[in-house]
């Protein structure tokens, strides 16, 4: 069936776009921050205080002895010296009471004698005293009352995010409980005839057009960390009337009501048409990227924000950081949570639309001098793009994008500290990576890691972009690996090749290997149709090696021209149906249940600066690539060979 | 009663404080990051993985629409153009099929056309069309299955803090559970027959000599925040056996128990005692200051780690910090947290004993180009100081201390942007100050206050270790507030006088005045005892005048040269009966309801050099004071006048 709609979303800058919702907030009453609600000290850590609080107690609330001790009278120790001590006498009428530290001092007091500066005798008569050996002033080792608060002082002021310690000055000035903001309740509506949750999809399989419902997970979650209560609401087909009677109702109890997808201007985004129907749209399209169909609105009847958020999850998460935690941050007093920010050099070039703000997500890494912050995946379906991201780069409307070596300001998703300890990873994948970051970890090293090839990776070498490449690239002229690569590429740079493993390359079929193919020599056949790696990818020249060596033209291979950017890539488009066979390496097929024919095993090495190698960043690497665990671990997965992990190789 | 005991404590560094504990626990065999447990993914915000996490299944999980368009096979639009547009043919058998975005594509395409560079149109036999006026390429709007995800894949490693959007990818590759490390269960045993509850406290009222039991609070706090399961026991009594059955039991239940108080070596401090009974003593007394009588141990029947914290709340907090909050990371499987550090100046000298680490609290702020970090009391009692502390400045164990104006290195509370919308406050204290703190919170900025007096503040200035100083200095020769002062001390710097306010300064007595206090000229009867306030304290200033007009002599005065640093300690000290009287502000005195002899009208003024008043840093505070929502709180109170409050006093 065939759709028509209104392909018309506006393209309202941010700052536009928030002050029209805050406006509208304001003029329908909700634009103030919560009100309190009481709660016991051991449920209030996180929570924000809703009043200043004022101390009840003194803390001390008399004075107190600060030390185990003797509490005396100032002026009867005048006077005593090592040569000339002095005895004051104890018991009931006595000059000098034991006190331990924290007790009250007698009225008659106004000194303590630390323990270890007394002798305690008893004399002929069997009266017992303290002899000391010098005297104190008024006031010493004791701590006056109200030292720490006095009653009616201030202790905490309102908006304050309460910490273990705050909480310890509340009860230690005699608040059982405190006021704290209400969290703002948000309902979160997922809509659309497609989806189905996690557990149906675990339970009874995921059918072709299934899509597995997780943005109200993320959106949940989002608004639990930034201190709001969420309500999941279960999913909603893409029925209009139905849609609109969840979100009424949504409205009537919740201070926020969020409707994922539908945002758009599709055949069934109906979001914008209820929005109308129940109240006011106020905008239609922010001029972000990921984000754009973004709808703000207000449900008049209940005074209720509401915001339609883009189904794309990336595109969902960031509306939430971007509209999502202002609006409860400022509910609950405080000021919009900010990330920390760090300067870094991009290490590509990135083009951008001028008209919209993007968030570009990177990775960063702290590689020698240098601060490096490598682009993922711009797609705003690839929500792996956000998990593996330290961090986003704004290019803000008017720019046209940043070049390759320019200084850009990235705001962080994780401590500073954490960059510093990251070894940068660019060049070829291979699986055995992930069981090197998942060992080095546990070492106390974060892994970053991005497919660029193996050539790729060299050339991030050269530009000084990371501490490390995989790389196996293959000498037509020697039928050795990476040794005249890497003289070629980084002629300047003094670099140590580790040997990591070899593997097995070969033609990657649908199980059974329906197309009977056996060599290089059937990707000329009609009926076979390829999946070909990127230029520049090892795997690629290999392919270019042998079908030379055979006397193959690649003019007659189907699909030489449909590049894949990893071996799973190319398992997978073997797995759709959408190519016949791809050239890569076992553990791929294996990972997919495919069928494996082996054509030649690769030798695949860590190119290292010498600068990197010998640094004490590297060095858990080096440890583990030298020691068993990692070997017997890789040594058990389908196509590796580890016996010369860990050798460098000579000739660099 | 007087008592006897070891007074021995060790003074172990840290580091091997700590390397004994670990190599104990390493023995015991408790020194493993815990085991998992299956979680529901709501359920796992925060928590962290205890395994590697794979892909369950790719997603997409087939080859779908990037955009709401028609599927085709891209062959079929080669060579369409503007002025020769293509046709192709809608329905069962057609060449174009309708896809909403997300939905899979048929078998025989290859391609998506967005509905926008499509024309839908039915010739005049009633068949249905689109026309497209451009061709694609192959892969075209497709988003192919696996670009997020492919089955098998690593999608999170093990030991990885769970955020909202790597929940979204669990789910979305198939998870409905992941698997997370099992909280650390921690007990928490408060001792001490001093100790109530704040229950109690508020119940029924604190006798001299109770103490609010609030450390397991601030313990349970850090440890829930931390990741740990805390378990508050119920104080127990400084009971020998009672104490060590809590701890057996807590121990066989919990991987770490907590003692408080009882660390030290003082004649009820079990603790130690408890440890060798029950178990290995390893370290009794570590070089930490606040934080000393630290005991590290084990209980050896069910091997588990014990912890003796030291019963002062800074030095409990700090314990907490320094010994539980690595224990409880490493469990978890994470590197102990770092906080953020920034580089500051010291405002002032710290001397620090050699041999002990010492941890300075200090508030931070960013004063003009200066980062200036101003030491807080160091009173292990005083829990406000780690309440407003913004960070730690630590003085290793091999230094005598730090010098003014020497840069120091500050692990920070605050997150950095908190400094950086501080206002710095130092100088004469007024209880408005905290009015005036609360307004500008709402206002977005942060302010801090240190109490130095009247000259302190203006010190405070000339050094630029503030933006502003509170100051109420009487000149006797001009009998005006504040001008000549501040020509003496700040020369060169241009600086704005802006009155806050008028207020009242006077005798502060007892309920009653059982002395009968009328005047100064009572200051000199035998029978009372007063309370002085520093020197350079602008109510000193203040007597001191006042005293030369009425000829008294100060030396016939009891009690002129004990100092106390703000009006509230002044008023406690009458309060507490320590003094019958001293000279203070009505409000003072009106807090903890006692009665005040009025004397004199004094003014009160904010120091501003110009460079701050011009700033944007302060303009919501020249705001506040000239508008009238502060006016009208401050003229609430008692003593105070607000009828000048915003001008600029001129001369300066």
């Amino acid at each position: 069936m065939s759709k028509r709609q209104n392909f018309y979303l506006e393209n309202i800058p941010f700052d536009e776009a928030w002050q029209r919702f805050v406006t509208a907030m304001e003029g329908a009453g909700v634009w103030d921050a919560l009100p309190g609600e009481a709660l016991p000290l051991d449920e209030a850590l996180g929570r924000v205080t809703a009043a200043p609080v004022w101390a009840a107690l003194s803390s001390p609330g008399y004075h107190a002895s600060a030390m185990d001790g003797y509490a005396v009278r100032s002026l009867d120790t005048l006077g005593a010296t090592e040569t000339a001590p002095k005895r004051l006498t104890l018991g009931p009428e006595g000059q000098a009471k034991y006190v331990d530290t924290g007790d009250p001092i007698p009225a008659w007091a106004d000194a303590v004698i630390m323990i270890e500066h007394t002798q305690q005798i008893e004399d002929a008569a069997g009266a017992d005293f303290i002899e000391i050996q010098a005297g104190i002033a008024p006031w010493t080792a004791i701590r006056p009352m109200g030292e720490d608060m006095v009653a009616t002082e201030l202790v905490l002021p309102a908006n304050h995010l309460l910490k273990p310690v705050d909480l310890g000055a509340l009860a230690g000035c005699g608040h059982p409980t405190v006021s704290v903001r209400r969290k703002p309740r948000v309902a979160i509506i997922p809509t659309g005839t497609e989806l189905i949750t996690v557990d149906q999809a675990a339970r009874e399989g995921v059918k072709s057009g299934d899509i597995i419902e997780y943005n109200s997970l993320v959106l949940a979650s989002q608004v639990r960390e930034w201190g709001g209560e969420p309500t999941r609401c279960p999913i909603v087909v893409d029925d209009y009337e139905l849609i609109k009677s969840t979100v009424l109702a949504a409205a009537a109890t919740h201070d926020l009501v969020l409707v994922n997808a539908g945002s758009s201007a599709g055949s069934e985004d109906f979001t914008s048409s209820i929005v109308e129907d129940l109240g006011t749209l106020l905008v239609h399209g922010v001029a972000i990227r990921p984000g754009h169909p973004v709808i703000l609105g207000m449900i008049d009847r209940h005074s209720t924000p509401i915001i339609g958020i883009p189904g794309y999850p990336v595109s969902c998460a960031l509306t939430g950081e971007n509209f999502v935690e202002p609006l409860i941050s400022h509910w609950l007093g405080r000021p919009g949570r900010e990330k920390p920010r760090m300067k870094a050099t991009i290490s590509r070039k990135l083009l951008s639309p001028i008209g919209e703000d993007e968030m570009v997500r990177v990775t960063v890494g702290r590689v020698g001098e240098r601060t490096v912050a490598a682009p993922l995946s711009r797609g705003a379906g690839v929500i792996t793009s956000l998990v593996r991201a330290d961090g986003i780069v704004r290019i803000p409307r008017f720019s046209e994008g940043v070049d390759t070596g320019q200084e850009v300001t990235v705001e962080l998703y994780r401590d500073p500290a954490e960059i510093e300890r990251t070894l940068v990873h660019i060049g070829s994948h291979d699986l055995c990576l992930d069981l090197l970051a998942q060992f080095l970890a546990d070492a106390g090293r974060r892994f970053t890691s991005a497919n660029a090839g193996s050539l790729g990776g060299l050339t991030a070498l050269r530009r000084g972009d990371a501490h490390l490449a995989g790389s196996h690239l293959l000498d037509p002229e020697t039928g050795g690996y990476n040794v005249s690569y890497v003289k070629q590429y980084l002629p300047d740079t003094p670099v140590v090749l580790l040997t990591f493993m070899h593997r097995e390359q070969g033609l990657i079929v649908a199980p059974g290997n329906p197309k009977g193919i056996k060599g290089l020599a059937d990707l000329t056949r009609d009926e076979v149709r390829f999946v070909n790696r990127q230029r520049g990818a090892g795997t690629r020249v290999l392919l270019d090696y042998l079908l030379e060596k055979q006397g193959i033209s690649s003019a007659n291979i189907q699909g030489y021209r449909r590049e894949e950017y990893t071996h799973l890539a190319v398992a997978v488009a073997v797995t759709s149906g959408a190519a016949d066979c791809g050239l890569g390496i076992a553990a791929a097929a294996r990972a997919l249940d495919l069928d494996f024919i082996p054509l030649e095993k690769e030798r695949y090495d860590l190119v290292i600066p010498r600068v990197h190698y010998e640094s004490e960043l590297l060095r858990p690497l080096l440890e583990l690539i030298r020691g068993p665990h990692l070997r017997r671990v890789v040594d058990a997965l389908p196509g590796y060979d580890t016996a010369h992990m860990g050798e460098v190789v000579a000739g660099c």
